[in-house]
């Protein structure tokens, strides 16, 4: 039987790798990297960077990432490109005959909005899968601006763009971490009372931070976003908002 | 002007703490590590093997941490402790005369359900601080059960024990991940449809798992966590609780 590791790598920052993360990319016996081009450019090569940097030794199998059917709606998308997923890192583990364990790069943490864990759901026969936890974006953000990410005793919804879109500020909720937002939705609630604690590229070397309350930081934020993003092709970003803060 | 390191070490597992976090303890030109018997004393000994195990020479200023005025109302008994901490801190400091930053050691994440934050926010004058983001209980969990924190475009309810018992199951969450209960707090939920996993000393060689329905998997929590606390004569646990998953 496979054991596939799937390793939390953190945000882009090399030195967010964790010592269990550093002596799993040594340890495996094989490494599957997507190949250059399948996301962000920059992204891509991070991941060479972080395995060399950490003095792993293991062969590399490069792997093409399949294309999203757009025209599929949204949950069958999803689940059809998963599968896809799947079958190339069967087909890559196939030809690559490891003889220990292999591992995967995972952005962030392989447990907070990362398909990785439900992609290797798929694989048949199901592989021992070992996590390792990584720092996520919204770590990197709450230590970028040294504020804390819930209240005492307070509560706090972590969501996504979409769902803010979709359903407005979640019902009963205090602060609001925002994951996956491409459309900077924020600027779809009632500014009023909000205070907003929002990053870019958080842990590389072209973090971009803004904060305040939301009716004059929003603008500020869409603005410095739009920059950044013209600036380097692509951004990914992440925000905490919290009602009465300041 | 101080600067203030926060390093987040993780939960307990040595190897939890990043190359970031690593580097700060060794570069840090003082370490502040409250005395033995003012924690669970095995946590306590394992902030020196960390110190040790990542090679850092720093001094190490002991201190003591002050006890807890439980005759006062709980906003105001965290107030008063937080500020007795701070003035503690400033005296240790103003002992020891560092030529250079000044790092603690915080469990978990310095962001994540921690006092070190508005701890360091009370000293006058405010020092410039860095925060260096560490593996949470939360992640520990979801990574000793390979299962992701939140479901496709989900969102997430992150609330303590004390909130779940007051409030109930949070309006139209999903998954709940709660921390800090020391009361097993799920037990007063109607289990019908809920799936949990729970998880103690996660991330220590002592960690203890359970995981399935509420209605089931709920009595095997209780006496797991009461059996693990007798043995060791504390523990520190945390879970996650879905609807409709399984």
């Amino acid at each position: 039987m496979t054991e596939l590791w799937l390793v939390g790598i953190g945000t882009g920052n090399p030195d967010h790798l964790t010592l269990e993360g550093r002596a799993a990319l040594r340890d495996a016996a094989l490494v599957m990297v997507p190949r250059k081009g399948a996301e962000k450019s920059d992204l891509a090569e991070l991941r060479h960077q972080i395995l060399a940097a950490c003095g792993s030794t293991a062969p590399v199998a490069e792997f093409d990432m399949p294309l999203r059917d757009d025209s599929l709606p949204y949950a069958e998308r999803v689940a059809r490109w998963h599968d896809e997923i799947a079958a190339i890192w069967a087909a890559t583990m196939a030809a690559a005959q490891p003889r220990g364990p292999v591992a995967l790069l995972v952005w962030g943490d392989p447990g907070l909005y990362d398909s990785t864990l439900r992609i290797a759901d798929r694989l048949v026969p199901r592989p021992r899968l070992r996590v390792v936890p990584g720092i996520t974006a919204l770590q990197a953000l709450t230590a970028a601006h040294a504020v804390p990410f819930n209240t005492v005793n307070g509560a706090v919804t972590v969501t996504t763009g979409r769902r803010l879109r979709d359903h407005g500020w979640p019902e009963g909720a205090e602060t609001v971490a925002v994951m996956l937002d491409g459309d900077c939705s924020f600027q779809r609630l009632p500014p009023e009372g909000l205070h907003i604690w929002w990053g870019g590229f958080l842990g590389m070397p072209e973090q971009v931070l803004e904060a305040g309350p939301l009716a004059e930081a929003g603008p500020r934020i869409v603005a410095t976003r739009a920059a950044a993003r013209a600036r380097h092709g692509w951004i990914m970003d992440t925000y905490l908002i919290r009602k009465g803060a300041g």
